[in-house]
């Protein structure tokens, strides 16, 4: 390590990386593909993903490159913008939290873009993905969490560097390419959470799998950028997460030996909003199940969330549907009153509702105190019935997580609400054969 | 003000600006249109020019809009990127002290990208060069010069931010798309000093420039982004430069009253290396007309520096050409020697030269403290001679600033050097149309 920065050490691992050949870290991989492929198509027909495919036409031209819910093709750069849009639209995709990024939906259209125009296979996707992964997680364990908490969408900034150096890897460059990739990528490494609640949010998706895509074929030309980029003066560490000293070492630690999928895995969602509200509301469908609660006999909800949960929670009287799914009282609402949130319920009418409007204000939420755990803390919801009896729920592991993954019919269900969704059954073939994933000789035929 | 954002008040401004209605500011913008197209021209047939341009056809595609040097046109954003990356090639375009931006470089190949694919006239051109160039003033009065000095490069932050704002003025777009252009940047605004003396350097002003055009056209379709993004939490202000107690006042003080183009102007150069370089280079080239000195007769030279000028010049020892335009001693024994830094300066072989790489000791540089003019602080040369004699040459107005403008004929040298450097000569009757610019209907005409 003495005489090569901690980007190039990860360049390096990423050029001659073996797959950690583990069966959970394949099926996750694939579990991952599927629930994104099924995002995207739910959220090609989204009216922001309309509108980006109409603007990336007018800046990119038509091209090759599939757009997942359409019959246009765009050129590579293009196809990984409104596909990684379409992942994001409707936040239903999936979180990795060692990145405290949407993974996936950076990963999958960078990939599968560059993938198509080069003729990949289905295992080089899977194995660039598990590369990804890894490097957002190492990437990541430099700044966060105080990057995030500070403001920063990590989605955006620790998703666009590990996707270019994912992209470089999966197009097999020299490792002092994929470096490049990388630090070329740390020049379009943006995007505030301040976004959160306004269309630009899902953007970043969009954005940054575009920006991996441009600064891996920059890297593929041979432009050269600095390979120290990561940590020390002006780097990403000093820029990104200037408070935190955090010793850079911990990029590189057991790496090749302990892999982020294995040991974290991801988190599907199985409610179309922000993953900040999940625990709470998989405490208000046990309370809706096993306690009968009901709108009209709750009194108070409160949901006590760690720091970072509580920040992005915070449109308690939301008024558009990208507010609404950054809100604890609104979902509460629906699980309460339906027993979930679904996509239905991100509409201008839904969110309209009068019975749910007047419901708002029995659910409120407040700050706790958390240890070194941050967003992985517990998550506990207080509730006081009408009738004075009141009830406490602790979560502290989330549905969809890796200790309580989608079991095969809630994914199944997951696919067909988001087919129905967007009018694009037809796409149906596909999720036949992405449990093979591995053994597709060229992704084009998919 | 109290309703609105600084941001959209700054959007508010551009949509229903006039004109600055002044001679000097035309001027001054025309100058700039022809100072960075023989930029980009000199730039247009550069190794890291010609890798862009390979890179940017395989992720964008061909299309319809002029990327200067070359017969091949690109898609809007594609062109952008491209011609952005010839402006600042060879670090010979020009500056805007108030933005801490290489602003024409950005600016320029942004909106004639845009200007081409939508008819625009040579007036609408520069009025949205103008606007421009004031929204990344206004912008940056929030952020520096903490932002420039903590290591963050303005012309890819600040540059991406107010050019978005320029693209959407041009398009006539209503004040919210412009907010929603300048929101959409923000989240695409990166790019570390870190990279000096990387080709990823100049590649930032090309990157600047395509996402503004990105962003601007996001806007045009509708996509929704926070209107408030420049101050408060989270914001630009507050993620790029938190130690910064700026009032965020200082954004609209004087807005359509006071012109940043009219104030401070821009500083086009006479060397293509860091403009970190050129006050002390003045004075070296007063030291060998005034004072006859030579390498042989030089026993010790110090630049004295204020601290950014000083961190930007890094390379004491330079082994690239990217890393001797960011030196002071590398282009101060050419000045010595031949009595300017010119573009052939910046090849393998002139930098490997061994007469110059055994004069490079003589020319050293210290940091001085500064008061509140930082960047625009003098400059101080001290001379010792062999014989014993010693000068001291003060600089207080950098030659090409808007005090001492580059001359008619310092010009036209520049042009012919640029053109005769990239064998763009048959490029020269662009030259004769631009001092019209005003008069020009199409720009698809020039």
């Amino acid at each position: 390590m003495s005489d090569i920065s901690f980007a190039e050490a990860l360049a390096t691992w990423a050029a001659d990386s073996p797959a950690p050949n583990s069966k959970i870290a394949e099926q996750r991989a694939i579990d991952a593909f599927t629930d994104v492929i099924a995002c995207m198509l739910a959220g090609s027909q989204n009216e922001v993903t309309l509108k980006v495919l109409d603007a990336t036409i007018r800046t990119h031209g038509k091209g090759e490159q599939t757009v997942f819910g359409h019959e246009v093709k765009l050129p590579m750069a293009g196809a990984a913008l409104v596909n990684g849009m379409s992942a994001h639209a409707l936040d239903f995709d999936d979180n990795f939290m060692p990145g405290l990024t949407h993974a996936t939906a950076v990963l999958a259209p960078a990939l599968i873009a560059v993938g198509e125009a080069n003729n990949c296979s289905g295992g080089q996707l899977i194995d660039a993905y598990v590369i990804g992964l890894e490097l957002q997680a190492r990437i990541s364990s430099l700044v966060n969490p105080e990057h995030y908490q500070s403001g920063w969408h990590a989605t955006s900034t620790v998703g666009t560097i590990g996707a270019a150096g994912a992209v470089a890897a999966l197009l097999r460059l020299p490792a002092a390419q994929i470096c490049a990739a990388m630090s070329i990528a740390f020049s379009l490494a943006a995007g505030s959470k301040l976004q959160f609640g306004s269309q630009t949010k899902p953007l970043h998706a969009g954005l940054a799998a575009h920006n991996a895509v441009l600064a891996a074929q920059l890297a593929v030309t041979g432009v050269g950028a600095q390979p120290d980029f990561l940590t020390g003066r002006w780097s990403f560490q000093d820029l990104y997460a200037p408070n935190l000293a955090r010793p850079p070492e911990v990029a590189v630690e057991n790496l090749g030996t302990q892999w982020a999928i294995e040991e974290f895995g991801l988190l599907a969602k199985r409610f179309p909003c922000c993953a900040a509200s999940h625990k709470a509301l998989d405490a208000l469908e046990i309370l809706r199940n096993e306690h009968g609660a009901t709108l009209a006999n709750l009194k108070h909800v409160v949901a006590k969330l760690p720091a970072p949960l509580y920040q992005n929670l915070r449109f308690d009287n939301p008024v558009t549907e990208n507010e609404a799914r950054f809100s604890f009282s609104y979902p509460a609402t629906t699980v309460i009153r339906e027993g979930l949130v679904s996509l239905r319920h991100f509409k201008p009418d839904a969110v309209s509702d009068p019975e749910i409007r007047a419901a708002l204000p029995i659910f409120t939420r407040e700050c706790i105190e958390t240890d070194e755990k941050g967003v992985h803390a517990d998550v506990i919801v207080t509730a006081e019935f009408q009738s004075g009896k009141s009830v406490e729920i602790k979560i502290t592991d989330v549905r969809g997580g890796p200790n309580l993954p989608l079991s095969h019919s809630d994914m199944e269900r997951k696919i067909a609400d988001c087919l129905s969704w967007s009018g694009t059954e037809d796409q149906k073939p596909i999720f036949e054969k992405l449990p093979s994933l591995r053994e597709i000789e060229d992704i084009n035929t998919l």
